[in-house]
């Protein structure tokens, strides 16, 4: 499993497993002279906590981040950033009765196919407790973000059919729901319908959409490294993820050319007469708000009976007990938002070098 | 730009802009002792010529292939593989009118902010033309993967409004239309919608679906080089892609996590019953098909008039004359089989070193 | 201070300051299936501990080494290894005197002028202590080595002017000395000019020689990563390292063709005659053993007075007071072991998609 | 052979076989708005040429660069820059006779031994002129940092024992002569024992100096990709090095701390006493001039009567015939100062992150 790494200026590496020691990050290329506290890494893991609402997990997880090296008297050295979160009570539970089940909807059959073994406690390294040092990593993009100006809106936007369609619709001052969902008529009606699910021992999916404000012309790179292209790397890169659209996204594929292209006009400032294209042209930031969405699945652990294998090939029903989210989409949100904080500023990064002129800035 | 090169074991660096002297890449990685000839290459690249349909661009494009080096008597050495084409009558115009404009839909603006100025040729580096270099790694890439018993159908799966919506209804022997659409009857739907879009002076956009077979468990990194995110990548690197989506993609939103699960049982060999997750768990292949979709935007280049700016921030309407593809989808079938094969090859290599086994293999 | 990372198939990502609240590295790559216990980390971790001889740091280092993901019952799992060594006493000292001092021979200077600010405590990031994290890593490098029948001979060829010259005088079993120098008679003598240079408030260089036994042929990269390329950046990246010379390195200068080309025979097995290449050749190894060479400064540190200058360019006189190793040399071996060990295993994993053989093999 | 590519921010990637069609590079990172011009090239090219001196190859190598991409109106647009020189003549030799055989100290059987075959024509990717692409990406990044008031001086330090010993000696303005050697007397003393050499079909090495002046602090980053660690590197990545010294290199290890450490200064600036650092402190520039060293071997190319065996394992004496240099060091200056001028370049980029007032001062 080398690429626990993600990254090539502004570089997270996460390690840990659910049920392990610790879960951490190691942040490198971070720059020299940022105030940076613990409680700007904590408030960010506390939004991926299971909080207290009944559509997530009623599993204590305490999640206090410890920053052990990269700082002095909180400003940033330019040297690695370790993070660590510490798992507690990490050795109480017996797994033998599930270390060699294959869930359906996990990763236990690939990651025994891939490795031969695997850590079959509480999901090993496929937990969703890997995302700790992501969120830790975005934190601190985030910050760096704030400080040249660049804000981001991360909400959900979906839950089952239950959808924001009209961007008029979003209303950030209503976000403050178990569900992150900024509207809170049909954060009401998904909730409704996630009780329902729970009733069915049942979990559903959603959808997160993530706009970026302010962001410089010129970020992203024109071939390869497209910025819709590394956005839709780190959304994919998170577990439940399923598909990514960019603007529009698969709508431009009933969609025409001049209904799809954006036009342009002068009026102090360079005007867009529309976002289809999601705030990039041919990679690259046009100035526009970036807007994307990412797909997020049901959760997989639900307490219906669903039949399966082992490791033996022996087939089996099995009840997943113990406490799971019905819906895994709010807490992605904070995930979706780090990992596209990480991808900007690493394009940021990339992007000082384009011109002579920039190099002749610095030196 | 820096970032030319996609895949990290098996690398591909393109190079070249559409009206330059000509185009390339080149191919590192590729292991020593494949057979390789030219018409390999060439019978990729004839996948994404105009071709001669009314659907596609009048330009006529040669486009052959040269091999550089990396191969001796027809099989490579394992040294860097650099595939050439050479662009004809590449000087024969007069620039000066497009210059300066900002094309709605296309990169001309960002690459001026990005970079101070621009190879305004024909588009230069933002050209669809880009794509030459990545076919030609695909098509080595995809040759590897044949020799590994690896198989990939990529194919139209809608224009516009007119989709195949049930898998039963991919005939891939009815694949050979101008829209690489393996439906006779959607395809003819499909080509009269075309028409009347032409006549409109107006594009269309679509979907491309992939399809590979046989790929061995256990490809796929767990957490940021998953294969679907790597895939993600790949599809949103090529220039007219806004969306992707990995199994179900996007319809996860709407299902439950008990229809979503693919159930598992024992049949002499590992049975999924479904499909919803597109052959991959936790971003490791699982044995099944790897299935994923691409959507493609409506071509930006429309003969009718349009409202933009120029480089001194003038406004001006403008048409867009010449002759250009109505319909980017067919022509990009090819590049998106080839950014498949590419990416899948580049992660089976890294999967070579998952297990101690596989080292006291080879050594 | 992007960079912190190590190796492209089998990564050390390392982190941590002299004086911050610990150290560590995240090992990223290490193959699942090897048994792994903390005490093979420990053991390493030892080997660059002062010890309590005279010729090292009278500084209590207790170095205990805590894994803390990637293993599971004492197997690698194939996820990343997290590796974690606590400081002690790290805020027991008043540096209000030397924060703003650069000390001759060290960092001090660059690291203000490139980050603005620096960790004064102890060196920060660019102490001696930085190699805590190499050394775990290299100690599970060397394990997976071990396992294929590599042996990794490191050693003190020569403290000041007192050497090794003759590869006959290397006696194995005579290295359990303080300078970890393999003949008794040069390390006496090696350690009566040390105690000399103590007395007289100075610190002495030397050379560190490295030789790798049962190297499979092929392994490094005929162009940039060639074993030798790559060996030599793992050397200079150690603090005092000024110096790289392989197989007869610097001698070659002065030789001639005839002598410097090892001539080969056959008898039942390949046999060159000589080994000046130090084993490889074009920067692939050739079966012979590996050998290479790097030379160390003496320590920066020493009690003498010195002239320099202090942050607001004013100029003054220091004695570094404190405890300090008067040589560095002893306690570097088992860092360029480490490092050698990681460096290898890294271009054994590359060399594994050399041929579509074995490509084969494992698919 | 993965691993044709070096540089992280600006990056060459070579191809190409001493006897196939063309070798070249595609440069990627290349800022915009670099005037740039094929002769800027093409004098890099011709200081490795053979030249007609008689202590070179009489073969006729004319190399001459085309520029492909990357350039507009002769300044660079930030797109890759694929320059490539054709072989002439590439076909007309029989290589029956040394296909299967082992030259001694050239790299034929090591990769038969890595890949299963080789190309035999000429040496293939493992003869000298593999260094064209560098040196041509070499002038790029030479041309860049004259711009930023950087300057390069490299040349030949010593052949076989005649050699610079004093620094003073090194008299620029008599460098033109067959050796790169800043000396006439010496140059002459050298060129004597070269042709001693070529009557006793022998060869010799010799030892090349660079010196870069003007260099920012802050340049090289702190732990792995320490300036020197990278130079090292880049230097061993040369076919022939064989050893590599920064500053006073293997001296250190007989010096005392308190000779070796550089004391400093302030006098308007900062001044450092002395340079046996070679200009680097804990891997990052100090704003002295960079010093290093490349020790160089003799061509194995010689045409003496050598045993050796052949691919069937039969031994045979071999008598290399043809036209072969019989010193490298000369051809190989341009080398060593191209690589370093990458080298630097590069990451020189990665420093403009370290702070974040860098950061505001582009954004």
């Amino acid at each position: 499993m080398r690429n626990n790494s993600y990254g090539d200026n502004f570089t997270i590496t996460t390690w840990g497993e659910s049920h392990g020691k610790a879960l951490g990050v190691v942040i490198d290329g971070c720059p020299a002279g940022l105030e940076l506290y613990k409680e700007d890494i904590q408030m960010f893991l506390d939004r991926r906590k299971p909080g207290g609402s009944k559509y997530a997990t009623q599993r204590k997880e305490g999640d206090r981040a410890v920053i052990l090296s990269g700082t002095l008297d909180n400003v940033t050295t330019g040297c690695p950033i370790s993070i660590m979160v510490e798992n507690e009570n990490q050795r109480s539970r017996d797994y033998s009765n599930i270390a060699n089940v294959y869930r359906p909807g996990h990763a236990d059959y690939t990651f025994d196919e891939k490795y031969g073994l695997r850590d079959y406690r509480g999901g090993g390294r496929s937990s969703g407790r890997e995302t700790i040092g992501r969120v830790a990593g975005g934190a601190v993009a985030h910050k760096i973000l704030r400080e040249l100006g660049i804000k981001i809106d991360c909400y959900t936007k979906s839950i089952g059919k239950f959808a924001i369609t009209d961007p008029k619709d979003v209303h950030l001052d209503e976000m403050d729901n178990p569900l992150n969902l900024p509207n809170e008529l049909i954060a009401f009606q998904a909730m409704d319908y996630i009780e329902e699910c729970m009733k069915n021992q049942d979990s559903v999916g959603g959808v997160i959409e993530c706009v970026i404000h302010n962001v410089p012309t010129g970020i992203g790179e024109p071939v390869f490294n497209k910025l819709d292209a590394n956005l839709a790397k780190a959304m994919l890169s998170i577990g439940a993820v399923k598909g990514f659209e960019m603007g529009d996204g698969f709508d431009v594929a009933r969609s025409k050319g001049s209904d799809n292209n954006d036009e342009m006009s002068y009026d102090g400032g360079v005007v867009f007469h529309s976002n289809h294209g999601g705030g990039v042209l041919g990679g690259i930031s046009n100035g526009q708000d970036i807007v994307f969405r990412a797909a997020i699945k049901p959760t997989p652990s639900i307490s219906r009976p669903q039949h399966t294998i082992d490791a033996f090939n022996e087939e089996i029903d099995i009840n997943i007990t113990g406490r799971h989210d019905p819906v895994i989409v709010p807490r992605a949100v904070v995930v979706v938002e780090s990992m596209a904080a990480i991808t900007l500023l690493d394009l940021l990064m990339d992007n000082m070098t384009s011109k002579m002129d920039n190099l002749k800035k610095i030196y």
